[in-house]
């Protein structure tokens, strides 16, 4: 999917820009070049202003040596940024100038990174769709809600852009284009300046290539030097296999593939165990809905309020009835549940690395109006755990399959380690 | 410091509007002729448009019935509104139009209350203090960073407003103005639309002049019908009363008065019993400025890359400093510590109802230069836990002291009927 240059780490080319070999004005007009050969039949940019992205790429390369002069992203359009318009993916904000940039989106611009235009967003980072297609198949849906976010880089089109995950917003997106998609731990990076969607869910996610460029870009919004990413041996790993108890609505390939996975990091040497944790997941996907809707109604009362007949069906009739319909002690008795099924999962990390699982029930679906079924990354997504998408597979349709990988809370750099890990495994 | 017909609370205001009673249009213009008398001294507010309020209680008059018609509130600066300008306390936002209502705005207009203007934060609702003066003494602080929201409603200019917490911007303002301030369990109130600060703390408030009035609030931010409060029999109340690891940090005359209120109580027939818990505050303060200073030097990225030389020398070289030297190691650890610590302290209010304490070192210090001290407010932001200022008692020179009175995690309505049987004994 991608040209020969883009094939380039994000650590190589800051390295190459660094000593002189590439420009950021290079860098910038080959993306243009692949969005202008790709993104007619994509569409995953709901903003991008050629002339203003390539001065900028100018004044970077006149400027100062800069940790991160060479990197290229994209934010999705639920990111405020100052100088492009933000529209949330709803008609309402249609031309939406924000005042300031959020807080990911200038911490890495301060670090040089360029950012080159906003992807598209499902409504309010919701179900409802934008136009993106799926790069591998303009049939099928790219995901959501970070639809042009997975597809950009997907495509080629940049190579790191950002995200944003309430339930399956990141990693499903990611295993359907077929990218690396990074949903750290809950509250790790600063979520300010992202348009909230339900704020006890609400994550900011990395798109990338590879998990090199997922760990360039994780260190950038940590606040930490860029080093080469350690890769942990395959075979000192304690993995646990966790089929959820959603696997049966999966679909057969998807299982069989995800099956094999396992037996061949067994036979590499891992320590495969089944994980079950049936008290972690009883009744968390009633209790999340309960939770993500009743945050979701408030976060959007000024659409209710202002503009009501503006909002889709699917957001009228689906998270935001049901959270009109929560009441407050049933949100505060999930939220407790959370704090015990959070410390439960803790707990079960004692003897493993890291969880493997699907990161979504198969292949991209066929169709534009609906973007897959979250049910694999909600139990991750309540829990607070980081969760990566590794884009190993294909289903016979020649469409992407992927690899969910968790660990534990707060163990975002060990994710990072064991998933450099498994995709050399595999590659 | 209130007019006569400013002391009907906010349930028996709401009512007399409904029963045709009272108007919209009435409390409004009786607000402005408070504010007309005391705003030049006490500056509380930073927007406020005669007309168009006035035009808007029209309205509402005019209108249908509405579960909070004549409830009329203010809004910290640091809450976007999509009608009236929010700077955030900043001379970089001057004049900055959002283009919607924050979560919390948006769900109270909803219910029919009546957003009377915006009032006064500090520079990014940290400690750079605007203009306004506490309402007893202009020679002292209001507190902050919430200064105009504590100040309007302690000096009966609005019934009701909106503050934030991130270590003691509600509690200790509530105690110098000698209001009500509430803040409740962490992320319960959906804080979106309201700038970050440090996202893991950062905490909507509510001021008002009674814990009945502040029941009323809660109860429309949580979507649960507006009913009377129950108030719960001081003599049947296991309270804890916590000095804390900082109680020679606060003035003799206040650690005196707070003795004295625990023994008040005791002879009310509460079971009053110390509460140390030195396991739960051990590094408590140094680990907050931590993640705070981590979280709040990523929030203002975009301020540090565009506008630099408009931030104050106390952000700048304050908790901006403390986050640019925090390494990403230690924030995660302090993180992690959190979590055991909370889980300490629930475990902890098994034995209790309530914990008791001081909400500020003393009255409020002379000088506008300075907001005062949280480190009374820090561990219960930290924690997550609901907290209230109770404005009962008076310092020598006549400005209030307060009672702060805590529960456990979650248990908000519990606190408010605790509360309120606490204000009644005192009262």
């Amino acid at each position: 999917m991608t040209s020969e240059s883009a094939k380039t780490g994000l650590y190589e080319q800051i390295a190459a820009v660094a000593d002189g070999q590439l420009t950021v004005t290079a860098i910038v007009e080959e993306l243009l070049e692949q969005i202008e050969q790709k993104d007619t039949t994509v569409q995953a940019w709901s903003y991008l202003d050629r002339n203003t992205v390539l001065k900028q790429a100018t004044e970077l390369d006149r400027g100062p040596a800069l940790p991160a002069r060479g990197l290229i992203f994209a934010a999705k359009d639920n990111y405020d940024t100052h100088d492009m318009p933000t529209a949330y993916g709803s008609p309402i904000h249609t031309g939406h100038q924000p005042g300031r940039d959020a807080a990911s989106v200038a911490s890495l611009r301060i670090a040089g990174a360029l950012l080159l235009g906003k992807t598209v967003t499902t409504e309010f980072a919701h179900v409802y769709p934008g136009p993106t297609r799926n790069p591998w198949n303009p049939e099928h849906t790219p995901g959501g809600s970070s639809s042009g976010s997975a597809a950009a880089v997907a495509s080629g089109m940049v190579p790191a852009a950002l995200g944003s995950q309430t339930t399956g917003s990141v990693i499903r997106p990611a295993a359907f284009c077929g990218t690396v998609g990074f949903k750290p731990s809950y509250g790790v990076i600063n979520a300010s300046g992202m348009l909230a969607n339900a704020p006890s869910f609400d994550t900011i996610g990395i798109f990338t290539r590879s998990v090199d460029d997922a760990s360039v870009m994780y260190s950038l919004l940590t606040g930490e030097p860029i080093t080469a990413l350690e890769t942990a041996p395959v075979k000192s790993m304690r993995i646990g296999f966790c089929r959820t108890p959603y696997w049966q609505r999966a679909d057969e390939e998807a299982r069989v593939i995800t099956e094999q996975a396992a037996d061949t990091l067994a036979r590499a040497g891992a320590h495969v165990t089944d994980f079950e944790a049936a008290d972690v997941f009883a009744g968390l996907s009633e209790l999340n809905q309960q939770v993500s809707g009743y945050e979701f109604a408030r976060t959007v009362a000024h659409e209710r309020l202002y503009a009501a007949d503006q909002l889709s069906d699917d957001l009228r009739d689906g998270r935001m009835q049901t959270g009109l319909q929560t009441r407050y002690a049933e949100y505060i008795e999930a939220q407790k549940k959370f704090q015990i099924a959070r410390q439960k999962l803790d707990a079960a990390f004692a003897d493993i690395d890291i969880i493997i699982g699907l990161p979504a029930p198969g292949a991209a679906p066929v169709g534009l109006r609906r973007t897959g079924d979250p049910i694999f990354n909600m139990p991750w997504t309540t829990l607070h755990t980081p969760a990566m998408t590794l884009p190993l597979f294909r289903a016979a349709n020649g469409l992407p399959i992927g690899l969910q990988v968790c660990a534990r809370r707060y163990h975002d750099q060990h994710l990072l380690r064991c998933a450099s890990g498994i995709a050399e495994l595999f590659s």
